[in-house]
């Protein structure tokens, strides 16, 4: 903040809330100052905050914790406050507006003109690389348990539950989005989410999920072959594959983030298929599924060590199938570390 | 629109977009003038679009879903263009502008004065309550089919595990926030989500949890007690009970929100547990799981058949336990249609 020159702030986010001072409420706005900093929360949380925070005075607020944390931040001797344009509607500023003294309605907030909280999040720290290879891990496990599950007419979402069950039972808080389990010509959609359809006698299946433990997200993606492939489905698999293993293999630091979606794309260029991978290759992962970087044409974000990012090419032939395969890495000083590392080559149940 | 006298209107909020068009994905621009309907969104979502949406043209835009809604809208011939203040941040605006010609940018796009589609998804038709009761039924047999699993040792996240892997198996598509299982002392967090700590030999269970069907939520609360309990856990209890069927009774149309609210506290204050009843009595519920009206202090919106409302009044005594007991209810012309008609009467496991 003394960098760049910002005498007071206001945090809404949960995550970026969290990520300052522990708190995991979804009601929460955090103010800090020079001096000092105090979380405002509700009365929902007045144990939970009191055990959870850290480096921050904790205030239940007894009406609303923005109003009791705008009010903070204007008797603090601030002139201006900054807030996060990305996370802030047009309708919360203005009640932040109104929660002040007259005078300073106009004056006194300003939007953050870089994101200060997620690019501090943006390279993780060695306790946070800790947790989210444990999360990882966890996903690797989970996948590897759940493989003979996977058969001919089990429900996709039979198959969701089994592992989101198993995820609870090893200790994850939650699952990091709803789980993908997308067989058959389902498996064309790179956004199948699992339905009570079953699982065909033959055909792609695409699992694609991530847990969330100790706050931490994990995203992984494999697609696997249920009976006897066809020459275009199993050409289509190896060239996702090697797309995948192309663009992990350019990762490293001083890398541009659109020179790894590239390496991806022109192996699927080379392959024929580059008309059918019609999303970015990937996106930064912590306390939050997607945060920056991302893995996209046009990007111009350098990879620096200590991010984490998914690598997830895939091609999608409308109407017929589909195949992703996903992994995580953390960029390091030598390239990339995989943090999920289960079999990605050609599965055949 | 043609009553607000509003010419174009830029939907983003994925619950309005659903609303309106049945689109479900995550990432929508719907575009709408006096004339014409369009959905944008991006190549991940191909065929689902194309599948799911009704009443709008689908565009797959090839770089970003919001601009070309943006391009669109300004070249629709409307002179002004509405959003949601409430859903779209201060940099999703500043980005909107921008993808305007500079003449437009100051002039073309103004805040709704009030939430157009909310105020359309307050009151829910007959196909809507449907879906809702069938959504609350099914938290209902999941709860019951729930009962004999708890039992001391049994750790909370494994009785979350076997609740959501059975509402997955019972079609529904997740749940509606994460599930609350707090047992013990845990009991007197109201938003105690399960972890791995172990059902105690004695001492209350409070399951808060609601699943997704079809795109409706459901949401409920019962408190059990396992073991032996003390007067104070008995008074506790029935004084919670009490309030709530207090406040359940009192739900009419041309009732206020905030007169619902107060029938719960009252029946508290009689008790000595007012200090203790630290959040407000309930909130809509529908395609999503906060939605308006607000049942607390100060909420003058007057009830209307077709509203569908929590009620769920609670006393937490910090570091000892907690209770708190919820059903889901729908505003008819008669008084209040219980949705989730689980037993709610003192329960010793």
């Amino acid at each position: 903040m003394q960098h760049e020159q910002i005498e007071a702030l206001l945090v809404t986010h949960p995550a970026d809330v969290r990520y300052l001072c522990g708190f995991t409420g979804s009601n929460a706005a955090l103010g800090i100052t020079a001096a000092r900093a105090v979380m405002f929360t509700d009365g929902r949380y007045t144990g939970q905050a009191r055990q959870e925070t850290v480096g921050a005075r904790v205030v239940i607020a007894s009406k609303s914790a923005q109003r009791e944390a705008c009010a903070w931040l204007e008797s603090s001797g601030a002139d201006r406050c900054f807030f996060d344009p990305d996370h802030t509607t047009i309708a919360e500023l203005a009640r932040f507006r109104q929660f002040l003294s007259g005078a300073r309605r106009r004056s006194f907030f300003h939007p953050l003109a870089k994101p200060l909280v997620l690019n501090l999040r943006l390279l993780k720290d060695a306790e946070e690389l800790k947790l989210i290879r444990q999360s990882a891990q966890l996903g690797v496990r989970l996948y590897e348990a759940l493989l003979p599950q996977i058969q001919s007419g089990v429900a996709e979402a039979e198959i969701a539950g089994q592992l989101e069950f198993n995820a609870r039972l090893h200790g994850a808080d939650g699952m990091s989005f709803e789980t993908i389990v997308a067989g058959g010509s389902r498996s064309a959609l790179p956004h199948g989410r699992a339905t009570g359809m079953p699982l065909p006698r033959r055909g792609f299946v695409t699992l694609d999920f991530g847990v969330i433990l100790k706050g931490y997200c994990s995203d992984m993606t494999r697609t696997v072959f249920l009976g006897r492939a066809t020459r275009q489905e199993r050409f289509t698999y190896d060239a996702v594959r090697e797309a995948q293993l192309a663009a992990v293999e350019s990762v490293k630091p001083g890398v541009r983030c659109e020179d790894v979606d590239q390496a991806a794309r022109s192996v699927l260029r080379k392959a024929g298929l580059a008309q059918y991978f019609t999303h970015s290759t990937g996106h930064g992962v912590g306390l939050e599924i997607h945060e920056p970087p991302r893995i996209g044409a046009a990007q111009e974000q350098i990879l620096v060590p200590g991010m984490v990012i998914t690598i997830e090419p895939g091609a999608y032939i409308p109407g017929k199938f589909g195949v992703r395969i996903e992994d995580m890495v953390a960029v390091n000083k030598n390239g990339a570390e995989v943090l999920t590392p289960a079999p990605a080559a050609w599965m055949q149940l």
